[in-house]
């Protein structure tokens, strides 16, 4: 059996061996299908799958992005099995099927850590969900998760930098940054050490290329400015501001949430996702790539596997 | 003789009978040159030129994207000359030539409006201009602009939602938003009924269609919903909460730049630009579009023009 995360601009797939990352941006009408036929093999005709591409806006509406993503996948797995927001495994396009990712993850999580939150930042978004009470999180769409502070739409690479700032400071001026998508989260985040070239895994937003030069001009380029006029130092303080909000944000979500950043041995922490490590250094708490290894770093497409394996839906 | 003002997503053409505006994205690879081709005969021979395309990231840098430029347009216009932000033309490459735009329409306008402040709101910024001491606004940067408020990144179509707001007012519940580039301004000044489809003269998002229902998905989008979620007057929230954080960044502008909305009679508000109207509706002062007719929508190109003719540089 695999699990499948179709994401909007990643797909995850997981088997017992290992988790296989491909970039593939729907809105770009990436070859979804194509690269879901490069794990039949290992399927052995069972898959499991979780889907959030459906947000997409290549797509009119989420129910059109759930069938496009149910056609494909059963064109490839024709007994796939689909999570639902409802908790439940589903054999066709259903509405409950929109963004439940997440829930899948709780679901597997909640018995292991009844009492913890679980932190999973990603390249996009960061879900944060309380692994206590999963009858409160059936159900519960994007907007709600939103509201409640459970969806925070920040990630470690495709976060637009003029998205998480209005200003940053340069050698302590407060300036306000271009609106442009100039810069993204992967580009601070490389300048700052947290990742390398190779975790950079989506497009860049000029085109160019993946190294920390290239990531320091498209920071300048944020306040205007090429990365003479600014220096390196310029492009770090760029990085070092988006990342302070970057951070406040994902707190914020974490308390909101009822999240304790102080005493969380009782309820901790629980991370995932490819940003963990990073968020452990800020908090502490449990890293689950420490427990899961890769498959940490493509949670829901481990839990709707593991889940499917449990509840034996095949 | 014509005015040209070559921006990173527009380019403009002014001759004696009026403006025409050329959607010219140059960060994808817009024929910049066969656009300029068709105005030769206008031309007479004679191009006055300002620019802020420089600044697209198709460039490494400022000065490669103004030798650009240059070479693009002399090859249509061999004689061209360019406004620097020194206040002068030149007939070559140079980096005084990045971003002169404003500074152009600042050296028509200062003998006209002394002591006015210009706001000149196009489709992706909006330029603070005083009127008042024209030395001391010679040499700025956009950094520089940045920094003291003359630079406001902020337009009446181009601007990302998500670049603007953080969160947004659903009945009455204050909403996260997704930081993807679902929405842009141009969406939610259709809503708002402050432009009409046909004003909608950049790419959608979406790549989807310029009517008000396809920006509603737009906005529903946001907040990572279906319009049927949210409902009409959900994505009308959006657009409203957009346009109050929209307009609240260009009146802060106004006032770092010692603008006086309360009393503006001696020192009288000057706008241009396609959002003049919104803005005088605002803040009252003085429409340029009821002086200067369609030229006020494209300031720099006409004003580049006009100091060409004042200078008698040709």
């Amino acid at each position: 059996m695999i699990g499948i995360d179709v994401g909007g601009a990643n797909l995850k797939v997981v088997d017992e061996k290992g988790v296989v990352l491909h970039y593939c941006p729907l809105w770009l009408h990436a070859p979804l299908k194509d690269l879901l036929l490069g794990h039949r093999e290992a399927s052995g005709g069972e898959a499991a799958v979780v889907m959030s591409g459906e947000l997409a806006d290549c797509f009119s509406r989420k129910m059109e992005g759930i069938s496009f993503i149910v056609d494909q996948v059963r064109s490839v797995f024709p007994d796939a099995l689909f999570y639902g927001n409802d908790g439940v495994f589903h054999d066709q396009a259903h509405p409950s099927l929109a963004a439940a990712n997440w829930l899948a993850s709780a679901d597997l999580l909640r018995t292991r850590y009844p009492g913890g939150l679980l932190v999973d930042m990603g390249s996009t978004t960061t879900d944060i969900v309380p692994l206590s009470g999963f009858d409160r999180l059936r159900g519960l769409t994007d907007l709600d998760r939103l509201q409640k502070g459970y969806l925070i739409y920040t990630g470690l690479l495709r976060t637009p930098v003029a998205a998480m700032v209005n200003r940053v400071l340069l050698k302590n001026i407060s300036t306000p940054v271009s609106t442009e998508f100039f810069a993204q989260s992967a580009d601070a985040h490389l300048v700052l050490g947290h990742i390398s070239s190779d975790d950079y895994t989506c497009d860049t937003p000029d085109r160019k290329g993946r190294d920390v030069l290239s990531a320091c001009r498209r920071l300048a380029r944020v306040v205007c400015s090429d990365l003479e006029e600014i220096g390196m130092d310029g492009a770090y303080e760029v990085a070092q501001s988006f990342w302070e909000e970057q951070k406040n944000r994902i707190r914020q979500g974490v308390i909101a949430a009822g999240g304790d950043l102080e005493n969380g041995e009782k309820n901790p922490l629980v991370y995932a996702g490819t940003g963990s490590r990073l968020l452990l250094r800020q908090w502490g708490g449990i890293d689950l790539a420490g427990v899961l290894g890769d498959f940490a770093d493509a949670l829901p497409a481990y839990a709707v596997r593991e889940v499917a394996l449990r509840d034996r839906i095949f």
